[in-house]
């Protein structure tokens, strides 16, 4: 994403979506708040604590005011500190089968919770591939009928 | 995708579905018999010639005996070749604007062909993430229901 023209990074899919700019910054929010503390939050207090909800609209104030590039050098420095403090607990089988409880889906494994980080990515790979497409839906022509991103009208969480 | 373990770049999501290895394929193949020589057919013959109607199962052919990585450098330097022939041809806005003939989609212009070759690219991505998450579609346990790109059903061209 880095040097595109802000027709791709900062147009969205109409009135309250998101353009891949504001996904990044989601992105951000989601390593710094949601998956390692929810990991400790599994290994310290078990099912005994539930995770802090997450907020799914606080990249707004996480992005006030700051470019793309420095939202994805930000994203890229988050990510690797969550990645080497990942690895740094050595986790064995034993403990990606604790358990922790989720504020809405109730009793999940640590097993789950690292599969969903990363299924995570890939749901917001998916939205802007979609997200960018969208906004060549006219410059395409005839060619939006074999366009198969073009047919995708999203797949938000409930 | 380099150095990914297979079971998220060999598993497709089911009987006659591709791959994240056999997409790699099939942009290869695209590159080399589809956008380029497209593009000259409509500066050569306009709309006395129709495009060459495009093998969308060429890759099997393309990618036997090939490893992923072989494939991710093929369609690098593919990649790079095309862009660099594509420069060198200066385009201005009149020639945006030349028609060339689609065999199924009719009257197409060179602008049209452009924007489409972005948005196939963008449709694979959006593909590929759909395709490699569906792999954790059980691993991710009750966050299947928050997971977006679990609910992609695929868009494929008719």
């Amino acid at each position: 994403m880095r040097g595109l023209p802000d027709l791709w990074t900062h147009r969205n899919e109409g009135k309250d979506t998101w353009s891949a700019f504001d996904i990044i910054g989601h992105l951000i929010v989601a390593d710094r708040t949601d998956w390692m503390p929810r990991v400790r939050t599994i290994l310290e207090h078990g099912e005994s604590r539930p995770f802090e909800p997450f907020d799914r609209f606080a990249q707004a104030k996480e992005s006030e005011g700051k470019s793309l590039e420095q939202l994805l050098d930000e994203f890229s420095r988050l990510r690797s500190e969550s990645l080497a403090a990942l690895q740094a607990l050595n986790l064995q089988s034993a403990d990606l089968a604790r358990r922790g409880k989720h504020p809405a889906l109730g009793s999940v494994t640590l097993r789950e919770l690292l599969a969903t980080w990363t299924v995570h990515d890939l749901t917001h790979l998916h939205q802007i591939s979609r997200v960018m497409a969208y906004q060549y839906r006219e410059a395409v022509g005839p060619w939006s009928a074999f366009s198969g991103v073009l047919k995708c009208s999203g797949h938000s969480a409930p």
